[in-house]
């Protein structure tokens, strides 16, 4: 098939990195920058280059940043509360933001082990994690890691090493969602929800 | 909320021109280019910036293409058959060309006449059509564009230009899609699969 001019099918093929983009998406996708948003796709080329150029992780928490270090971890009321929150990654920084609940510090681990994919400790960052437990200031480690087999493992790996610098180390609850229904909650989230009761 | 640096932020921003690409996704995009893609993502602002600059229309049928003529148009088995399709979009020609059945060539509206939104025969390229009917050697028009009232409307209005310079105008057919079940078809459609029933 000839349809497309060499530079046209280089973009189709470049946007299929996207997350959740096929051919059919990346073709729509291409025409319409090409044919209607060419100031917007102008902006997105350079936008693109420009955090390429810029964005890179924090020396502190390892999310994505400008800078040396995030506007978190220079957030001398946030250090100030001594408790780091474990996540997997800069997106789970914004979700657990968005509830407004959290007023402490972050480490980002950018992954989780996976001993498998050959992801050891030092790849997710613990190296740099337990200088910050040996600097001290810190009362409280909460593991925020996802339900699944490997961010289990991640979280009580860490909770370990917390443990040899006498500091406390909690894990988020996992039970029912608000707002979901009994029925429709898989099997092993009920049982969480079970065994994490609590007296009202 | 001030968990994105301004870099990532601009980014998130711009990647939301994509067509179907909301705050959520967008996102995911930019955590997943910043994170795991960057070669890829810089390969895509590289391959926006290049289709950017040399992508233009065609000055024979104005699909999107490099130079001045596109591979079909420049095709001379191709302007031998003698007919014209007309589309609405750079997009339905490969939809067409995907067939293997159309060996002509074809005229993208880049749009549809639509008086209300001010968009009126010369906005969709009619005069350079009619300069292609007034050459000569077309001696049939099909017409491929949508089945909506816009598509229609363009259709006719086509069909009339055609007419003054004795050229057949057809349009294609419309009915029910094949593996499509009668019970799920819409009414409009199946109506139009009755009035344009052939004998076997």
């Amino acid at each position: 098939m000839k349809a497309f001019s060499p530079a046209i099918a280089a973009l189709i093929e470049s946007l299929r990195i996207l997350p959740g983009v096929g051919q059919k998406t990346a073709q729509r996708m291409a025409f319409q920058l090409l044919e209607r948003h060419r100031d917007g796709a102008g902006k997105l080329a350079s936008a693109l280059n420009h955090a390429l150029e810029v964005v890179g992780r924090c020396q502190r928490c390892r999310t994505l940043t400008e800078g040396d270090t995030c506007s978190i971890c220079d957030n001398q009321a946030r250090a100030a509360e001594g408790t780091v929150c474990i996540v997997e990654s800069p997106a789970d920084v914004l979700a657990v933001e968005q509830t407004s609940q959290y007023k402490g510090q972050y480490f980002v681990l950018m992954g989780r082990l996976s001993p498998l994919d050959g992801i050891g400790p030092a790849d997710i960052g613990l190296d740099l994690l337990e200088k910050r437990f040996q600097d001290g200031g810190i009362n409280e480690v909460i593991l925020a890691t996802n339900p699944t087999m490997e961010g289990d493992t991640t979280a009580h790996f860490i909770a370990d090493l917390a443990a040899r610098y006498n500091i406390n180390a909690t894990r988020i609850a996992h039970g029912v969602p608000v707002g979901g229904e009994l029925e429709y909650v898989d099997h092993t989230t009920l049982g969480h929800a079970f065994s994490g009761r609590k007296s009202l």
